[in-house]
């Protein structure tokens, strides 16, 4: 590809930001669209809506909220979105500042030699072919090579020193956090599964009689899990046809213009009403042992959640292992009760590694079957190849504008668009894997996406060419290297259009929110629903996160082999600091928190990228016979893998545990300030089971988000909905049927 | 090799072994040799020596010693040998089974397959190639594989099951050890390293303030942990001299026939009259902060003892993150006073991680050089070669039975030869890796010496032709199978060699002791010390350990390949199995108890060699054609990893920790039948630091062994004993002159 084929692209993309940003302006200040761009603040801070008049003001682009966004501190955002907010905006900070020092070394530094390194005549710039940019431009025994060897360690070192202040600075704002965060049940719970099943006891008593028997002193009480039987399925459904019945007729035939606020409480009323029918049910059956029926429950009962009077005690419980068979008593601490994910509590323990097992493998199969499309988009970049797959386009291909568009362009937007299928199929991998919290699942699904993203959007790209010739690579480790040296100088087009098109473009269709949108429009002025502001869903950090350190790694591992991605790079990061600032703070809502549990899988994957560019700055430095700069470079990938070693002492206890000394200060101050009796009576109603409504129906009444905030997808629930409602009503109607066969 | 080549050296070893075995039953009965043959004995159980008359019958070998090593019963071992005793013969039992089984099937089926694989005329048998034998000898293509698959699924079956019952007997046992065993020390101590200095409080006040903060209702009491200052060396030194000096004039002038016990007494009691004068002078330090030597002392503090009222406190205390920075307040469960390492407690905490990674580098490294010497011994296997470097055996070469001996048995000679100096180096990494117990730097010895070995002996002999090319080979992991499934069948012939060498010829010299044999003479006889029973040292887990499960190795990937191999390895197994048993009995004494934790590093190489076998097998079916043997091959591969992984989720956790319910009930056992109040009391003076005899004089004065029992080597002590002597003696002096010259 040529200079002139890149500015092209360039073009493109930043007509289209600049288009889409100020649509975004305009966009947000319509009042029907407040439901797409506001949906956090219409459900938690009761945004007042303006009155509905007309203005030329409201035509007009303007750049307001990116000073709103930039502007607003961090506390701030950590109040009103939570500590995970903070955390991947401190990765953009990390990566704006690293990719600062970057584009400075190596615009200035190694460009001008990456540029004469042949002596050949240089033309017009926009002439250029972009190899020309690239370290593939110097020859072999360069004595310029040192200039990217002493890159490369003022690179790492900087990129060592933010990463540990950003450690530093995270842990502090975490334990801040904990410390500083209101008492929740999550804190003094756990989650008993695999509970030993007796003959002659009732399970209720076994529970009891084991917490009470070696954990006397802190024991509080406890709660069955149980797994939802046909009599539970029939009150869920009772409830699910009552809500979509109140919603039918709210948005159909209801008041023009109704507080959101008084809609959510008269569902939570009614939902609680309906399971305080349920609880009854379960009481009434406790007693008699010798009831079949409840023998049956028994057996379906996967676990408990036990509540412990401090903080202390139910972390001890949760820690050491509870009987000498380990998989029996099974202990594990409890998520806070939003971020229960009830279906999974219901799976029995024992399957839970198999599953673990069967779903990376099928993980991995899946990546592996995803190399094809990627294949394909190789593809498209020789241009010869299409030409004999589509003999037609032959003419058209021609045209130096089309040429452009096909090699510059079309590929990344096609490697999107199948990126698009990825995040759906992970996140029910990570369903299927059985954690027992929303958070987990995420979390899980991060890790997944991660992966994947890196090997088949880097390591496939980079290596591909053929198919069959990319599964020979593979297969020879110590050949890495040099391979590596080799074909990612090669790739840089691909990849500065991918930073433009992916990139770029993604953050528009972020702050645009396109699909809700569209969505928004189709049911308003449509299908006639009035102001329905169902959009609090909770930000897709499984998807971004993995974006974001994409980016990272091709900044890293192009930083000294094709500089020139660097400046498209920190545009990206800029411009994305301002739009998921924008959007923390106005579109999502936070339902669960991970307490900043991401940022070692950031880190991790941050060092994994020095350490990367270090190997093919290594197999660089062997292919044009640099041995000085070599041994360096092995030095550097020491280093760097010590620092790792290091913070990972330092700090990864700080995520994945709690510490005494906090926790018992904490129960301290609970006890003096005499909270302590209040904070143990909303334990034992906190977690209600049941559908995924009712659980967060039961939290709004906490001060969260109404019920119809919570749902994951607002758009698929719409899809649903009328088929859900039919077939709710038909299963209510044959249950009690079935209840009247029966008497 | 032909088969009567393979006949010359079993002959050679049959011989050899039933040489060595009536040579042990003769030397055993000569009373000047019990020091040798029953060091345990005599230590501990007051073994009476006979009166030494002449008898026709010492001079006539018998079985004797066979029969009482067979029929002692497993809890007897227990006893006397500890947990870690059985571990290892139970590692016996199921060898013997597992290979009994492997034999019938792999002599009566697979072999006669592998014999008639080629329609060849074949000969008389001993005249045949080895190579006749194995699955090399199978046509491609061959429908007679069949056989080999069905022979793998019973060979994998029986081995899951065997190891499945094996992990849970064993399990079993431990737990059963755990809550039998006498309240130790250890169960009520954790100790907590890298504790925060403050300038304003005494080390001593800090450590007491923070456990009576957090651990307040548990919290006993607590002892620092001292750097060897200039002053304690004084002391350590006057004490070495001291006892030097008590062994030298017993040895040469002392008593004739004492009891070993008197004099146990007597050092023990001098002994800790100097641990009382130690004592005083770190008390009399405590009191004055002001002093710049206290604030020395303080700076060199590395950590504390830290004592609880229960074991179930301990544990929590062990187990829970202590404070919000990971890397201060670390606790961990304490060793035994007999286990701890002490020169290891003196490390400061925040060296633990690099020393850790450094050493895992170094023993890679030494991996990676010690393929030299095994090269060599490969090279040794071509007669050519050595022809052309030394010219002049031309010769002698040309003879058929020198020809068997250098094909046959030299080059596992040498190999054994060079193993030797392995155990010591390993055992040094480990030491300097910071294990804080004895045991804990026995497993991680055994775990380093168990992957040199078998990377060592096992794939680089396979693998080996030349350097040069195995390293080519090690570069393609794809290619592996296969490359395994070509080169495994011809080494088969070297590998037989070395059970029948290594293997019986190594259990023969354990028996024999011959090293200790030879010393013993020597002092003896020679120097003219007399009865001198200094050879308790315990039990070489770390290099037999890895031996036998070497052995195992060996057997799983030439079933089916080569079985000709499966009777010399039942042999050994069976053989093994009665003079490891004799040993324990007789010669070693156990110091410190590892509870099993041998068990699942065992068992995990023994799933990893079943996977070898098939994934080595997967390469022959390959090869041969054979697609549907491949396919139920990777599924029984699968099955064999989920089968680990089930195996590691139901048993591990035992094995790394202990349960609430067991330490709750011991604890009330203990305070309901009033022990608990004598536990603490003893608990205080447990742990007494110094010199490694100083802290085993304490110990044998609760029952332990005798002072002299507790060197790792005897015949290394002596070789510095003299030396050792004269400079403490001259230390001492320079001492007291010192602190004349400063008073």
């Amino acid at each position: 590809m040529e200079f002139s084929a890149l500015l092209t692209s360039a073009g493109i993309n930043i007509g289209l930001c600049a288009l889409f940003l100020s649509l975004y302006s305009v966009l947000r200040k319509q009042p029907h669209n407040y439901g797409v761009y506001f949906g956090r603040r219409l459900a938690e801070e009761k945004f007042r809506q303006q009155v509905d008049y007309f203005s030329l003001e409201r035509l007009l682009p303007t750049a307001g909220w990116i000073v709103k966004a930039y502007w607003c501190t961090e506390e701030e955002i950590r109040r009103v979105a939570g500590l995970d907010s903070v955390v991947f905006l401190r990765l953009f900070i990390f990566s704006i500042r690293i990719f600062s020092i970057t584009s400075l070394v190596c615009i200035f530094g190694v460009l001008p030699v990456n540029y004469h390194g042949k002596e050949t005549n240089h033309g017009r710039i926009p002439a250029e072919s972009l190899n020309v940019f690239t370290i593939a431009n110097l020859k072999e025994g360069s004595r310029m090579l040192w200039v990217h060897c002493v890159a490369l360690y003022v690179i790492t070192i900087s990129a060592c020193i933010l990463l540990y202040y950003e450690y530093k600075y995270i842990s502090r704002k975490r334990l801040a956090h904990i410390t500083g965060s209101p008492p929740g049940p999550g804190h003094f719970s756990v989650i008993v599964r695999s509970i030993p099943k007796s003959d002659n006891e009732l399970l209720d008593d076994t529970i009891r009689n084991f917490f009470v028997n070696y954990h006397g002193s802190s024991y509080l009480s406890h709660q069955m899990i149980y797994r939802k039987g046909s009599m539970q399925k029939f009150v869920d459904n009772a409830e699910r046809v009552y809500r979509k019945f109140v919603r039918v007729k709210m948005s159909s035939f209801g008041q023009s213009r109704r507080s959101d606020l008084s809609r959510c409480g008269l569902c939570g009323v009614r939902a609680s009403s309906f399971q305080q029918y349920r609880n009854k049910f379960i009481n009434s059956k406790k007693p008699d042992l010798s009831d079949p029926e409840v023998i049956e429950a028994q057996k379906d009962c996967p676990g408990a959640i036990v509540f412990f009077k401090t903080r202390y005690a139910a972390i001890v419980a949760s820690r050491i292992l509870q009987s000498s068979n380990p998989m029996l008593w099974v202990t594990d601490f409890a998520p806070e009760p939003r971020d229960v994910y009830w279906s999974n509590l219901w799976i029995p323990y024992r399957q839970i590694w198999l599953r673990k097992i069967a779903t990376l493998a099928a993980s991995v199969a899946f990546m592996f079957v995803f190399i094809v499309p990627v294949a394909f988009v190789q593809s498209m970049m020789q241009l010869d190849q299409i030409e004999q797959l589509f003999p037609s386009l032959k003419n058209m291909l021609k045209k130096p504008f089309f040429v452009k568009l096909v090699t510059g362009y079309l590929p990344s937007v096609v490697l999107l668009l199948s990126l698009y299928t990825v995040p759906p199929l992970m996140m029910f991998f990570s369903s299927i894997e059985g954690s027992i919290s929303r958070s987990g699942r995420k979390k899980s699904a991060c890790c997944k996406i991660l992966f994947f993203t890196i090997w088949n959007v880097f390591f496939v790209n980079v290596l591909s060419g053929s198919v069959l010739n990319q599964l020979n690579v593979f297969t020879r480790p110590r050949d890495m290297p040099s391979m590596l040296a080799e074909l990612v100088p090669k790739q840089a087009t691909f990849f500065i259009t991918y930073v433009l098109t992916s990139g770029w473009a993604s953050l528009c269709s972020e702050i645009l929110q396109v699909y809700n949108l569209v969505y928004n429009f189709f049911r308003k002025c449509i299908f006639c629903y009035r102001d329905d502001p169902e959009y609090g869903y909770s930000f897709p950090y499984h998807t971004e996160v993995p974006k974001v350190l994409l980016f990272n790694l091709l900044g890293f591992t192009f930083s000294i082999m094709a500089p020139l991605i660097l400046p498209f790079l920190l545009v990206y990061f800029c411009l994305g600091y301002l739009v998921y600032r924008n959007q923390i703070l106005n579109v999502y809502y936070p339902k669960y928190e991970m307490g900043g549990k991401l940022w070692p899988i950031m880190h991790s994957t941050l060092v994994f990228a020095l350490v990367l560019t270090q190997t093919i700055a290594l197999g660089v430095f062997t292919i044009k016979h640099a041995t000085i700069s070599s041994g360096f470079t092995v030095l550097l990938i020491i280093g760097t893998v010590l620092f790792h070693q290091y913070c990972r002492h330092r700090f990864s206890s700080i995520f994945n545990s709690f510490s005494a000394q906090d926790l018992i200060e904490m129960d301290r101050d609970d006890e003096q300030s005499g909270r302590m009796e209040e904070i143990h009576k909303h334990l034992l109603d906190a977690y209600s089971q049941g559908t995924t409504n009712m659980d967060n129906s039961s939290s709004s009444r906490n001060g969260g988000a109404p019920i119809e905030m919570i749902m994951e997808d607002p758009a698929q629930d719409a899809q649903d909905s009328n088929q859900e409602l039919c077939d709710a009503v038909k299963e209510v109607t044959g249950s009690i049927q079935e209840h009247a066969d029966e008497m």
